[in-house]
Order: structure tokens, then sequence, then C-alpha cells
């Protein structure tokens, strides 16, 4: 992997920060976010405006440009790849080590006096823009908003904002009708004594009207908005999508409604004007629901007084606790998935050692494998299929100038997952396919021990899933080892990969506690720069726990595995595993050979099922 | 314990919330913090308005008056006992509960349309202002300064305010002289651009100037205010205490200095004024650095665009990482404090069988070994010698209401701690006398494992605190039990049993990383309403740790104990313990015996030294 050269896109960006064409006073700095009007965390190619500007295409990072410097901050997951993606007109700030500066602090440290910080209003979330313009007018600079996007200007061959069909999802995978979905929103809506309530989020707008989408890869979302009143729903879409019939009946378009679920369809770039406009009809004490992450233009198209803002919405709670035909759907995706890793594994096993095996050639088979499955609709994120050095770039993707060739001297890591319409899978896998060292089985182990530690864990009801993140690291730490990323995140029904409002990290998040129902995944690992990586994950259900003494009956809540694919055995020092570590290995193999083994022989995959009876032979420790 | 009746109070109380005599407009609402003026935790009676009011006198709570209201905010240490201090006018709002509604939320639910809310200015914390007016004008109502405290103006007997003769520490307990203070201080205003600095937290005032009082009783601290230039020093201190000779040359105030040390001392009530003219002089650019938690009317005293504020100080962090001279000390000091201990365990053990020992008695006697010690000054806070029921009240202190005769029946817990001029101490231990049950020592075993978890726990360098607190937890949570409290607190030396940046919690608080050289306890517990308590606590200090990988050179910390007091082994389900922690027993016990144990001999203690030699027998595992 080349670095992108971006001299000459670096000079023609300082030009328009200065040219009157586009800013009303010059910008001494320019800030490109990662995400797009909807702070989405992976989008479309128009939006990959950071990408464009720097070269470097990870998930998460936020570029600034000034007239002397052009800086990049990434997090653990992304150091290795930024590095690697960009030209030394940047320079890499690595995000959680002790010396790395914010970003307000880097501005103040390099920008001449009284400077003038530009960004895109739509880009830049609202509690964002609060916080860096606090801090830059504290240091005597400005942070302004500017309308058209500079990015946007200097990228001549920018591709169009995709506008693709849409998907109708009854009720069987939903479990709840968009109509009791909005039904439940206005109560909460009443709850808290708000009129209105802006869904910005893709996959907020998606939920709520039980559509999906495809203008996002591996997210099925479609760009839009809406505008939810206690007796009207707006929502903001292009395109000939609300022509297609079945989009009708579902949305009930056609249909004579009382008044209240009579859904106005608008044009999607209406949004702002239709927005200033409720804000200039609210009386005194009317209340505005936003998120405190809604872009700055939005927010502010809604006058301070009447904004509710908050950091978490009503709808991303609701979507996050899934209700029993999404976790029956989860169930369902997670047994398909893992009977097309048996095939995939099943395959390399007998292939890798012919040297024929690419990295890309296994991320493939793995899709092909995946769209074999009923209801397979498209991969869930960048298949990281990785091998030896390439394991250790935490969110590595394939591409013919790194693509290594599996082989029997090295550790193989699969990170991969698929959007099924019943449900979106997420799984890690690391194995060997000849002989692994003493020290990688060593490093494997305490990574299994983190894994099991947060899967078995037990803690009480209003836990939240940052108090766990420390059982994932333990065996690693008592060792000196860690790794850079964090534990867990949730995990949408069919959509997004990665969602809110709960997870497992070691960063203080405002995270919400973790509630039955909830979906996380437990994704410890260990990176060893030059060498290999290893990550076992698995996506998980929160679900009560028995306990002895069950917290005054305050209750209890665990984890159960979702995902049922063979943790590799081979790779495992079991004295290094406590007895009850040793018994959940064999008690979750016990439960892949049941569940998996009863897919694959239904699915007459009988070559898959004797690799699985193999892969899951009971491990016996030392005593 | 009775409760206080408070209906005339808040009857008088609620007269002067309407009286022109005090309040420009009647307040609707008025609250009456738990600090003082310094934001103390521990505070002198004049300063004791909350429990004046309310009869609650805990360390921690919040008491808010409306009209109608009169409701109490508290954390879980303090259910049970709150609930015993009050009367039926007042509401308890247990803190960390699910249901239980934020100051602000509730203030919001019960006044009519826009309330005035009133606070003294002086008490309240300039964050805590601004959160609570933030959230009371978004709701239609205002957050207004009181000058005069409405409480003072009904209390008819309030005490003076403490002005006692100060102690001056030389190099041989501090480490530092006050002059490298001074220096150090300066150089971390220079880097941060800042022109003055403002010294409002009662233990920043005394370790600065390497001086202790005991203006607030347990906390070796004085009523004073400092103001740091780059060129000049203020010292705000009221009375006498600075004609006192030893004092007079300490500080170095008759001798000629370099002008930058001249220390100008100041009326303690000229603060407000003295800063209004420094918030006066300044020029554009010029700041003043305070802490985000010194009051409203200091921080106002500073014009906004020239505020600095910092949730830590400079001082707050510097004093956290102890230096050698003030580790030895804190040795030193936990070495006697054993020793007073093992004298007190050893009587209790002779004396409770004969049914004539109190609380009240123990607690005596524990403070009378101490006060045997060299160098021993005060108890560092008010003991907690409790026994059966009153063991689960977590702050308890014996009265004579309440006061139990220990037995050999039920379980007794003891913490306790001391200053000597050397160090402060913080210990708890939980005993039987008797027998105790399967179910006691079950509960004991699990609180003992979770204090063993997070004692010998490895971590990397620049982990914080609250990434441990589920560690303490999880034996306990296994079984379905929990604990409402914090793991662990910042240990001053000789100085405030209770200081910041550090902490072991799994409440969210913006804690700084742990550092060799800091010391905090471990002090996991389980409590059952109505029958015992159980805690272990020992003060432990942040040392480097040794690992076979050293996180790659980013270095790993652990912990070592300071406190060194046998841990009851007749309490322990030995078969409930891994040989890890069997051994960490063991390891810790024969340290004890070795460290303590030589000290007994050498104060020639030897019935104490035979206790301790019985109390340290090696455990051992039946496998």
């Amino acid at each position: 992997m080349s670095p992108k050269i971006t001299t000459e896109l670096l000079k023609q960006l300082r030009q328009v920060m200065k040219s009157p064409k586009y800013v009303q006073e010059p910008v001494q700095a320019y800030i490109v976010p990662s995400g797009d009007a909807h702070q989405s965390e992976y989008i479309a190619p128009c939006d990959c405006r950071r990408a464009f500007i720097s070269g470097f295409d990870g998930s998460a990072g936020t570029a600034i440009v000034t007239e002397q410097h052009a800086a990049m901050w990434t997090d653990g997951r992304y150091f290795l790849q930024a590095a690697h993606q960009m030209d030394n007109n940047w320079t890499l700030m690595k995000m959680g080590l002790k010396d790395t500066p914010t970003q307000e602090d880097w501005l103040v440290s390099v920008l001449p006096e009284g400077s003038k910080v530009g960004v895109d209003p739509f880009i830049i979330p609202a509690d964002q823009w609060k916080r860096m313009s606090k801090a830059l007018r504290s240091a005597g600079h400005d942070l302004v908003p500017v309308k058209e996007n500079l990015i946007d200007t200097i990228w001549t061959d920018c591709p169009q904002r995709p506008c693709k069909p849409l998907i109708t999802l009854d009720l069987s995978y939903t479990g709840v009708s968009w109509r009791d979905k909005i039904v439940a929103l206005r109560s909460k809506m009443a709850e808290r004594k708000v009129l209105w309530f802006v869904v910005t989020a893709l996959d907020e707008v998606a939920w709520l009207f039980n559509l999906r989408g495809s203008d996002v890869e591996y997210n099925p979302v479609f760009f839009a908005y809406a505008v939810i009143g206690m007796n009207t729903i707006r929502l903001f879409i292009d395109g000939d999508r609300m022509t297609d019939p079945a989009v009708r009946e579902h949305l009930q378009l056609d249909s004579t409604l009382e008044p209240e679920f009579k859904i106005q369809v608008m044009p999607y770039g209406s949004i702002l004007s239709e927005l200033q406009a409720v804000g200039a009809s609210l009386s005194p004490k009317d209340k505005v629901w936003l998120s405190d992450k809604a872009s700055y233009a939005l927010t502010e198209a809604i006058p301070k007084a009447y904004r509710y803002l908050t950091p978490y919405t009503p709808i991303c709670i609701a979507k996050a606790v899934k209700n029993a035909s999404e976790t029956e759907g989860m169930r369902r995706a997670h047994i398909k998935d893992a009977v097309a890793l048996c095939e995939l594994f099943n395959w390399l096993e007998k292939e890798v050692p012919k040297g024929t095996v690419t990295e890309i050639i296994a991320a493939d088979k793995a899709e092909e494998f995946r769209s074999q499955q009923k209801d397979f609709v498209e991969l869930s994120f960048a298949t990281i299929s990785s091998t030896g050095p390439n394991g250790a770039i935490i969110h590595y993707k394939p591409v013919p100038e790194t693509n290594r060739t599996l082989s029997v001297n090295e550790i193989y890591l699969l990170d991969s997952g698929a959007q099924y319409k019943d449900g979106t899978t997420d799984v890690t896998r690391t194995m060997h396919f000849g002989t692994p060292s003493a020290y990688e089985k060593e490093c494997f182990t305490y990574v299994l021990k983190g894994h099991i530690a947060v899967s078995a864990a037990i803690f009480p009801n209003g836990t939240k899933g940052h108090l766990l993140d420390s059982f994932a690291r333990s065996a690693l730490w008592d060792c000196g080892l860690d790794y850079l990323h964090g534990t867990g995140h949730g995990v949408g029904s069919f959509l997004n990969v990665h969602e809110g409002p709960c997870g497992i990290s070691y960063k203080t998040f405002a995270d919400e506690p973790l509630e039955a129902g909830m979906i996380v995944s437990d994704e410890p690992g260990y990176y060893e720069d030059g060498s290999f990586g290893i990550r076992i994950e698995n996506v998980v259900l929160v679900i009560p726990a028995e306990t002895k003494y069950n917290f005054k009956n305050r209750g209890s809540l665990t984890f159960e595995p979702l995902t049922l694919v063979p943790i590799q055995t081979k790779m495992i020092d079991v004295n290094l595993l406590t007895q009850k570590e040793c018994n959940w290995v064999n008690d979750y193999h016990q439960k892949c050979r049941e569940v998996i083994g009863g897919e694959l022989e239904r699915q007459g995959r009988h070559e898959a099922l004797q690799w699985l009876i193999r892969e899951t032979e009971p491990l016996s420790r030392v005593q």
C-alpha cells in the first residue's frame, strides 16, 4: 500500500481556504471530520472527504489542515493503516496515547493569533462544535461555519449521492409495526413534554419505518431524515423510491389513515428550511428533541431556548433492546453465518497448504459461502482477512498491494460478518493451519481468557458495559500485554454492525446500562506489530442470569453467545486455563455441535459437519 | 438514634426565604450543600448547616427546601443513617438508584412556574452552579446567589469559626520545601500561560506551605486561601497564628528574601475583594487559574474571559504523587498504626466474651492505643466501630443511643485511622470473636477475593483507577451480591484521608491515571441490612510492576499494601479461594509478621506479638 500523494490537493485546499468565492473571510485552518450529514460511521463514497484529502480511509479519523500543517487524529485500531496510507505532508495524531494533543490544543499551539477555523456545519455534530468552539474562543480564535464544503470544491470527480431502492420489512422480522413505533415514540415525547422529534441518524430512520436501503455499503440504510410531531410525520427522502408500490403500501401512503399517521414525503434537501420553519412556529415552552450529535446546521435551525438535546434518542435506546422477533432473527442469522464459516474453514484447511489462497481469495470465499444462505443481503463490513503481520493492522482490509498468501507458518485472522434479512453478524476467528509457536498460543490463550471473562460475567441490573472492559484485559495485563481498542460494540438487527447506546470499552463514554435483549460484541485481541494479530469475537445477547442471592431482587444479567463458530483448540495452551474456563470452552463447543451441526446436517453439508465435529473435541486440562 | 425534629426550623427557614431583609426577591427553594467555602468534605461545626437544618450529619448530602417539601440527596453509604436521623418532614433521595431524580429534575417537577432557587454563592462550587443554573433556566426558573447564608440567619447558637495554632513540617517529613513547591507551581503556570493561581482547597494551602492545622476535626488543615502570582505570594489567614515565631521562621516572614518568595499575609475575609482587584487589573490574554470546584463567588470575581478552570489543580496532582520522604513517612505511620490495632484486637479477644465492651469503648480503646504511638496527632476520621446490624450502616459512628455491646455472636467491623506527623492511616478489619456462620464466612471470603483482585492487579501505565473497580466486585457479582460504594479513594500524607485526583470507583468521574507514588485505599465490602457489615480495607501504594512482556516498554503498575494488619483467617472459607489468592493471604501475613512483629518486639508488646503470630498462621487449601 503506497501512500496517497496529497501535495497538490493540499495546495488547492489552502487556496480555497482563502478564496472569497467560498469563505467570507480566509480561514487559517479547515477541519474535515469523518462523518456525513447524519454522523454515520460508514459513509457513502461521495462523503469520503477525509479519505479524499489524506488517503487514509479507516472508519474513524479527523483531518485538520492549516496553512503550514496537515494532521490526522485516529485511534489505536488505525495507527498502522493511517501511517501506511498518508504521505509526509501529514502528521499522525495517535489518540489515546498520553502525549497526543487534542485537536483543540493542537490548533491553539499552531495557529497565529485571532485565527478563524472553518468547518462544514452539516458535517460537524453540535456537541463537537460546542466543545471546539469554546476551546478556540477561550484562546482567541473563532470556529466558523463554511456553508460550501471546501473539499467538494476541489473534488472534481466526486461521485453522486446514492439513491437506491428500498426494502420493506414485515412484522415477522421487526416484531413491531412502524405505526406502533410512532405511538411509542410520541409517548416518550409526551413524557418529556416535547412537541417535535427530529430523526437525523440513518439507522434510526430505517428502524422507525421498518425500511432498509443500500445507499451506504454494508449498512442497510438510505439517505433520509424524519421529523415527527404529535400529529404529523414528515419523511425527507429523494428519488423515485416512493413510487415503488411495495413501499407505498408498507407506509400506507395511499390509504385513508387517521391524520396523525399520514406520512408527508418531502425532498431530502428541504430538511433545513422545513426545520427552520418549525423553529419559527414555536411558542414559548415548546420543545424540539434532537440528538446532541445532530449536525450543527440542523441544531442551529431550532432556537436555543426550544432545543431538547440528549446524547441518545428514544429511538436509539428502543432499537438497542431487541424484541422476540428480532432476537429470533438474530439467532437464525448467526446459525446461517456459522454454517458458512464452517464451510470456509474446512475449505481453508484443505487449500492453505497448497499455497494458493490469498487474503483476498479467502475473503471472497467467505462471501461466497455466506451468499448461499437464505435471506443473505450483503456483508456487514469490509472483511478483515489478514495473515501474519497484516493481522496486526487492526482494521486491515486486503488490497492487491498488501495481499499475502495464507500459509501453514502464519496466524490467520478473519473478522467478517453479513447482513441477512433476519439479522446482522460479526465474528472473528484466529487460526493457524500449521503448528503455532508457544508464544502465539500463550497470547491466544490470554485473549481467550479475556473473551470468556466477559462472556461469562454476571453483573447486577443497571450495570454499564464499560465496567466490564477490564475483565477482558486482566489475563493480558498480568503478563504485560494489552490491546488498544474497546472490547465490544452494540450490533443492530439487520442494521448497522456498530450501534449505540451500549458497548464495552475502557473509554469513558456515556453508555446506557446493559439490559436484557441488548446485543453486543465481545472481542478482545492482542497485536504484535510486524508479526501477527489475534482476536476472538462473538456477538452476545444480554440475558437474565440466575445467581445464588440475586442482588436482593435487583436481578442480574449475563451474556449468551449468538455466534456459534468453533474456537481453534490448536491455538489454546490448555494449561493456562482454569477448570472453569476449560468447561466454558467445552460447553460452547458442545452447543456449536448441537446447533450448527444440526443445521449443517439439514443443509447436507457433510464435509463441513465432519470439520465441525473434529474442531469441537473437548479439551482437558492436565491436573 | 432518634431523628431531629425540624418542623419549627423549616418554618423559620421558609420565612427568611421570603424575607426582604435577606433576599431581594422571595426564593421558592433554597439549596443547602454539604461543603464549606473551600468545598471541603469534612467541615468545621460552624459550617455544618445541612446537619443543622435536617439532623443528617453524614459526610455527603445536599438538602433542598421548598415551600412544600424538604428533600435530602445522599449516596449508598448513608441511606440508613439519613433515614434514621431525619424526621418525617424530609424525603430521602437515594443517589445511584435508577428512579431517584437529580436535584435539578426534582426541582423542576415541584416548583411553580418561574421560581427562584437560592443558594449561598460561597458554598456552591462553580461547576455545580453552572450545571444547575442551566437546567433550571431551561425549565423557566432561576438560580440566584443569596449573599447572606439563610441557615446562619436562623442558627442562633452557631459556633465560631475555629482559628487554632499551626504546625510547621520540616523537610524530613515533606521532602520538598514550600519555596520549591512554589517554583514548581509557577513552572506549571508558565506552561499554561497563566499569571495567577488561586488556592481554594484547604489541604492544598496546607500542602503548599508545609503547614498543618486543626481547624477541622480529623483533617489537619486551617482556614486560609492563597493567591500565587509569578512574583507574589498572598496568604489569606486569620488570627494571631502568624505571630507564632516557629511559623514566622518557617515561612521566612522576617527574612530578607527575593521579592518573589516574600509572603504577604492578609485577612481571610479579604479574599473576595482582593481577587476582584486582581480581576480588575488583568490585561487581555491574562489568565487566572482556579479549580472548577472553587466557589461560585470566587470564580465570578474573575471575569469569564480571564478564567482558566481545570477539574484538578496542579497542586492537587503534585500532592497525590508522594515523594520518597512522604512514602517513608506513610510506611512508618502504618507500622505504628498496625501495632496499635494488634494491641486492640488482642485486648478485644480477651474482653469481648465478658460482655463489657461496647462499640464506643472499643473505639476509645483503639484511640488510646494509637495515641501511645510516636507523632500521633489525632484520628483521621470518626471511628466506625460497629457490631451486628450497625455494621450495615456504612458510615456508622457509635453514639449512646445506638451503642451495642460486642459479643461472640455478631460480626464486628472497625474502620478507623489516625493522623501521625509522618502520615495518615485508614484501615478496616471485620472480625468474629465467636464462631461465624457459613454464610458470614462465604460473604467475607467474596469480599476478600475482591480485595485481593484489586491489590494484586497489574495494569499498564496510564490506567485510570475506575477501570479496576469491577475487579473488586466480580466474586460478589457471581453470587448475586454487591455493595453500594466505591472501592477506593486517594489518601493524603498527614492530610485529608480522602483526597483526589485518583480513586477506584464504578462512578464515572474524571479521575487522573494512577501513577507510581500515589496512595489509595482498597476497600470492598458487603452489607446485609439489619444483620451485619463486612469490609476489608488496606491503604495501598502504587508501585511499578514487573511483567513478562512489560507492555512494550509502556511499563506497568501494581499495588503494595502499606496497611499491615492481619485479616482474620477464621472468617475465611479457604475452599472458596484459588491457590493464588491463598498464597496472597499467606504472603501478606508473612509480611505482617516480619514488619509488625519486629516493631511489636521493639516496643516490648509481647502479648500483642503472640496474638499477631497466632493470627498469621498460614492457610492451606483442601486440594
